[in-house]
């Protein structure tokens, strides 16, 4: 089982980096690049979907009977219980303007539990990766999540969906703030969330995420010491879940915080 | 008088980039790396001071009669007219903590007015540079800033120091969301202005900067196209500035949200 895992993660890593590769490509020629809106803020361009259709291939290929879900295509039913869950650009928005912070994104899960996480990200060629049990790292080096205890020693990113009311996103900053910290956001979820799991930021904490969004960062976050917000494993790919996460001695912080923007229930 | 403004220009390309080279030597050394808290949220390490130096002894040599005035070591009082405004490492906590988001910013002033600005982020090797009346350019190519009307085509760039009142950054963002924009801070306030030079922000607002952080980032965006409120040439290089810049088109709502939120007076 050790090996099978292994062997996801390798295949997810080297995956990722191909598929950084060929977003590169679009990244690189963007005033040739088609982009049509899906929604308020909400973009999707010919990157997106070529890059998830090469990830989708590839797959099918070395997992043939596991099932795939992806933020541009139609999901795949699976039949062995593993799901590939990946999103091909993250930070579409910042792709398809030249700003280099957007990653390729790929989780596998088993009965609703993330067994491999991989966050590439392209333009500076750093790769965050993680297997259960295996600890987290970036390029080949273990990474640690925050050990700070308080919010004035650095900064917690968030980010905004329009599934959400923009409303409590204001409510959550004015805390975080209030508290000597501060806000963070690059417009790459998944990619905050890699920042986490390395430390770089204290946390993430965000009101609702897709699973192709959270899967893979919040493994990683778990497996660098961190800790995170359990999703619900019967509901979290199909439906998202609330996202907090960071550095173990500061998540009650965030776990508060959260729960004061966004309510106690979900 | 444009040879040497080129001269200028270019000299200060060449710097930058040398620069961002022996900066990714500390960042890429994290572990050894010796930082200070200089106040509540603003660091500075070992890097930031020894780029500064690094810069500092190359305008001497060049231009030996200008004045410098950098974030980290004293002005020095030049005879020619000409101050060099050099911020060795904008993004400094990004730096320490290892997020990529930093760059070199180099600008020069004549008479209090910015003539040669230029902002390299090492860890994606992009610079962005223009002299005054010569348009800006990243890596070579001609850049133009946003051309959107509504907030709702993309993002505001938006920053914090422990120079302002964090509950003005709160209205800001509110009154961002309000009108369908949203906003982004990635913790660099001038790559977030050469963001704005280049059209991947609509703009960028922030209550105060200093002049080491926005004079290079102000002119690229006149260069490209955009509109800036004015700094005070008599001013701004000892006490900073309040900053709105953005797209021609959206400068006008810029403008009105940062007076509704930091009100009308300087």
């Amino acid at each position: 089982m050790t090996h099978d895992l292994d062997d996801r993660m390798h295949f997810a890593i080297d995956l990722a980096r191909r598929a950084g590769e060929l977003g590169l490509k679009y990244f690189r020629d963007l005033d040739n690049l088609t982009v049509e809106s899906k929604g308020h803020q909400d973009l999707v361009s010919e990157g997106d979907r070529e890059v998830e259709l090469f990830i989708r291939a590839a797959i099918a290929e070395a997992y043939p009977g596991d099932g795939i879900i992806g933020e541009e295509h139609a999901a795949v039913t699976g039949t062995t219980g593993h799901v590939w869950v990946i999103d091909p650009i993250d930070g579409t928005a910042n792709f398809v303007r030249g700003i280099p912070a957007w990653c390729v994104v790929i989780a596998c899960a088993k009965d609703g539990e993330t067994i491999v996480g991989v966050i590439h990200e392209p333009s500076t060629d750093e790769t965050f990766y993680g297997r259960r049990g295996g600890g987290a790292f970036l390029n080949g080096k273990p990474i640690k999540a925050s050990n700070a205890a308080s919010l004035s020693e650095g900064s917690v990113g968030t980010g905004l969906s329009n599934r959400v009311s923009t409303k409590n996103v204001v409510v959550l900053i004015t805390l975080i703030l209030g508290e000597g910290g501060v806000f963070y956001r690059n417009a790459s979820g998944a990619l905050m969330l890699a920042y986490a799991a390395s430390g770089r930021l204290l946390g993430y904490i965000e009101e609702h995420m897709n699973a192709w969004d959270c899967l893979a960062g919040m493994l990683l976050v778990e497996e660098a010491g961190g800790t995170v917000l359990k999703a619900d494993p019967k509901t979290v790919l199909g439906k998202g879940t609330r996202v907090t996460a960071g550095g173990r001695r500061i998540f009650p912080r965030l776990q508060l915080l959260c729960e004061s923007s966004f309510g106690f229930t979900r």
